[in-house]
C-alpha cells in the first residue's frame, strides 16, 4: 500500500514537471496576444512616422536626435511603464555633400553612382584618379602584391546567389566591403572601389561600414551599384587604361554623445530578471532605414504595447530597448552592457530583430543546449505564426556584449530574400515592408518574449 | 541455409524497395537543377517582358494576344521539343471606358475611385444614383429583405486579418463579391458596391469576377478601396441619406477564340505520360498582372529551361501550360481537358502556380494518400528551398478540370502575406515581385515536376 502511494507521488510530481514544462502549451496567452497585434498593431504606423517624418537618422545626426524624440513618446503611447534615454557615446560620420564619380574610357566619360563607405575617409577636394585594377577575390588582391601601388582596386565579388540564406552570401562577399581597403592600403593602394553588397542587379549603391587597420594608411572607398560594377568590369576587360575618377567629402568627427531609447514593464514576479528585446534605431543616411532597422525598433515597442493592451502581467522586467550606433560603432550596445554591469542586472534573455520586417521562419538562439531544447518545446505556440524553427546561434550585434554578462542570445529570423536587395540603399523606405509580414514578426517575438518572462529559462 | 538464402532474399528485396521509394533522396540532379535556375533563370527577365513590352492581358484582348505570341517565342528558346496554340472559347468581357463615382453627402459630392466587377453588367448612360444600405455578412442582407429594393447594396466585409493564410479570408470574404450582386438582385436591389478584398488599407480598388443568376436580374456592380469603403461606413453612420452614383460601361460580348500556349519535352522513356505544370496567361486589365498570374507562367517556361540546360532526359513528357481565361471564365482549362479527352492521354500529375511569385512555403496535392506519402518521401529535395511541407488538397482552377480524368493535382504554396495587397489592382505590377523569391518557386516547382517525371506516382 506504501510502495503504491509511492507511485502515485512520483507519477504526481512526474506530471506535475512534464505540465510545466510541456504543458506550457496550454497556455492561451499566446494566442490572445497574436490576435491582439493582427487586429491592433501600431507598429506599420509607428513605422511610417520614423521612416517619413524622421527618415535618415545616423549616428549624431540631427535625425537620429529626432528619432530620439519620437520613438520615446512611441514607447509611451505603447504603455511601458516606464520609458527613458540611456546616454551612450556614439560615432560622428558624416558624409559631406554628394559623391562625384566617373570612368575615362577611351575618350568617353561615363557617370558613375557611388556611396562613400561607412566610416571612411574622404578624397582631398580635387578627387582621385587612378587607373583601376580590378580583383575577384581576397586572394586575388595579394596576388597582385605591390601593383596595386597608387591604382584604384577594385573589388568585384557578387553575392553569392546559390546560397539560400543571403546573409550567408553577405557575411562571405562583405569581406571586401569591410576590410578591403585596409588590405589595399598595406599594398599602396590609392582608393578602393566595391561591389555593392546586393542581391539585386539595379543602380543603387549600397553603403556600410569599412574597418581600417592601424598602422596602414585609411585610403577613400566608394561602392558602386552591381549595373556599374558589371559595367565597369567589362569596360576593363576591353581597356586596361581606364580611369577611374572619385571624390568623397566624407569625414569621422569626434565621438558623439547620443541615446538608447528604452522602455520598459516591470516584472510582476520577479522583476529583478530582466529580458531585453530591441532593434536598432540609427540607419544609414542613404534611405529611410525601414528594414534596417525600423522594423525591429517598431516591433520591439510592440511587444510592450500587446502585452499591456492585453492586460497581460510579465512576470519578469521586459524591456525594449532601441539601440543607437549599430551601423557604425556599437556605443549603444556597449553602454547597455557597462550600464547592466555597473547596476549589476540579471539579464537571463535578450533578443535582437535587425534581419528586416519580412514573413517570419526561424529564432537563432545563442545558449545552452538544455536552454535551446527548451525553447524549442515552445515551438507549437510559433508555428501557427510561421516560426517553425530554433536555429542553433544567433543575437544581434546590440545584444552580443551582453554575453559577457551570460545572457542567453536569440536574434529573429525572417525570410531573407528580400533584404540585400533594399540593406543600406536608397531602396530602403517604408513601402517596401508589408504590413501582415511585419505583424507576423511582430507576433512571433511577442510571444517568444512572453514565454520566456512566463517560465524562465 | 535454405531458410538463410530466403532471408538473404527478403532482405534484399526490402532493401531494394526502400531504396526505391527512399533512396531517391541520393538524386544528385535537384540541386543541379535548383544551381541552374539560380544562377541562370530567365524567368524575371520574361516577367519583365510580359509586364512591361505586353501589360494587361485579359481574354479576348490585344494584350492577351500579343502575350500569347510572346510567351509560344519564350518556350522556343527554353529549349521545348514542340510549342503549339490550343484552341479555346473564352469569355470576353470588356471595361469600356473608365468608371465614374461618388457619394453625395451633405451637400458634398466625393469622388470615389471604383472598378467594375468582372463579368458584370454596365450601368445605363446616365449611371445610376441611389441611397445605400450597407450589410456586413450575408446574413444581414437576408434580414434586410425587400427593403433592398431599388438601393445599391454596400458589402462592407473586410478580410479577416486573423487568418494567416491570407487565402481563407479571401475564400470567406470573397462570396460578397463572388455572389453579392445576385443575391442583392433577388431583394430588388439596383446595383451593388463591394469592399475591395484586399490585405491592405489603400486607394486601390481590387476587381474580380461575380456571377450572376439564371432566373434573376443582372444588376451593376462595383469594387471600392478598402479605405474609401472604411469611409463610406463611417459616412453612412452619420447621414442615412447619402446618396451613391456610380456608371460603369462594361459589357460581355460574345465568347471569343483565344489559346493555351504550350511548350513540350517529350518523355525519353514513357513518353505516354503527361504532367503539366502551368499558370494562367491572362490577367485582370488595371494592371500587369505579375504575381497575378504572370509569375505562374514564368516559372512553368522555367522549368523546360531548367532541364534543358541541365541535360536531364525527362522520362515523362513535361507539359509547360499557359492558360488562357482563368480570370474570369475558365475556357483554357476546359479546352485543355477536352483535348486530353479526344487524344485519350494519359495525365499522371498537373502541377500549377496560382498564388504569387513568393517565397515557398508548401505543395498542396489532391490525391490518395498513398500518392501524397510518396510526395513526402521527397521533402528532404525541396527543403533547402524552403518547400517544408506537403499538404493534403491543393491544385488550382485551370487544372481542376482533370481531376475528372484521375490527375493527381498539386498547388505550388507561397508565402501568402502579400498577395492580396497587389490582387487584382493597378499594384499588381513587375516591381511587386522579388527575383529571388520568383526563382526560388521555380526551383521547387522544377525539382517536384523532375522527381513525379523520374519516380512516376
Amino acid at each position: 500500500m506504501k510502495s503504491m502511494l509511492i507511485k502515485i507521488f512520483v507519477i504526481t510530481v512526474l506530471c506535475a514537471l512534464n505540465n510545466y514544462l510541456l504543458g506550457q502549451q496550454n497556455d492561451s496567452r499566446p494566442k490572445k496576444i497574436a490576435d491582439e497585434i493582427l487586429l491592433h498593431s501600431t507598429a506599420y504606423k509607428n513605422l511610417k512616422t520614423l521612416c517619413k517624418d524622421v527618415g535618415p537618422r545616423l549616428s549624431g545626426s540631427a535625425g537620429a536626435a529626432l528619432a530620439i524624440e519620437k520613438t520615446i513618446q512611441m514607447m509611451r503611447d505603447a504603455g511601458a511603464d516606464t520609458a527613458y534615454l540611456q546616454p551612450c557615446m556614439v560615432t560622428h560620420w558624416v558624409r559631406g555633400t554628394k559623391e562625384k564619380a566617373y570612368a575615362l574610357s577611351a575618350g568617353r566619360k561615363i557617370t558613375i553612382a557611388a556611396t562613400a563607405l561607412g566610416n571612411s575617409v574622404g578624397t582631398s577636394a580635387k578627387g582621385l584618379k587612378r587607373n583601376v585594377i580590378e580583383v575577384k577575390s581576397m586572394d586575388e588582391l595579394k596576388n597582385i602584391g605591390f601593383a596595386a601601388k597608387d591604382k584604384i582596386i577594385f573589388f568585384n565579388i557578387p553575392m553569392n546567389p546559390l546560397y539560400i540564406e543571403t546573409f550567408k552570401a553577405y557575411g562571405e562577399s562583405g569581406i571586401a566591403r569591410r576590410s578591403g581597403p585596409a588590405e589595399a592600403a598595406k599594398l599602396g593602394a590609392a582608393g578602393v572601389i566595391v561591389r555593392s553588397l546586393s542581391s539585386n542587379t539595379d543602380h543603387h549603391p549600397h553603403t556600410g561600414t569599412t574597418v581600417y587597420q592601424k598602422n596602414t594608411d585609411s585610403i577613400p572607398a566608394i561602392a558602386i551599384s552591381t549595373k556599374d560594377a558589371d559595367w565597369l568590369s567589362n569596360e576593363l576587360r576591353k581597356n586596361k587604361d581606364l580611369q577611374f575618377y572619385f571624390r568623397t567629402n566624407c569625414k569621422l568627427l569626434p565621438d558623439a554623445l547620443s541615446y538608447n531609447v528604452i522602455g520598459e514593464i516591470k516584472g510582476s514576479d520577479i522583476p529583478q530578471e530582466i529580458i531585453t528585446v530591441g532593434g536598432h534605431l540609427d540607419s544609414w543616411d542613404l534611405a529611410e532605414g525601414a528594414h534596417d532597422d525600423g522594423t525591429g525598433c517598431m516591433q520591439s515597442i510592440e511587444v510592450l504595447r500587446a502585452l499591456k493592451a492585453t492586460g497581460t502581467k510579465p512576470r519578469r522586467t521586459i524591456r525594449a530597448v532601441l539601440f543607437m550606433n549599430e551601423e557604425n560603432g556599437g556605443g549603444g550596445g556597449k553602454a547597455y552592457l557597462d550600464s547592466a554591469v555597473a547596476k549589476k542586472e540579471k539579464h537571463i534573455f535578450a533578443l535582437e530583430s535587425d534581419a528586416g520586417g519580412f514573413t517570419p521562419r526561424a529564432f537563432g538562439v545563442d545558449g545552452s543546449e538544455e536552454t535551446i531544447a527548451k525553447i524549442k518545446l515552445w515551438l507549437p505556440y510559433l508555428k501557427p505564426y510561421y516560426v517553425t524553427e530554433i536555429k542553433t546561434g544567433g543575437g544581434g550585434s546590440d545584444i552580443a556584449p551582453l554575453k559577457k554578462i551570460n545572457t542567453v542570445l536569440a536574434g529573429y529570423i525572417p525570410d531573407s530574400q528580400r533584404y540585400f536587395d533594399v540593406h543600406h540603399a536608397a531602396t530602403d523606405i517604408f513601402e517596401a515592408v508589408s504590413e501582415r509580414e511585419l505583424n507576423l514578426g511582430s507576433v512571433n517575438i511577442s510571444i517568444l518574449v512572453y514565454l520566456v518572462s512566463e517560465y524562465g529559462l
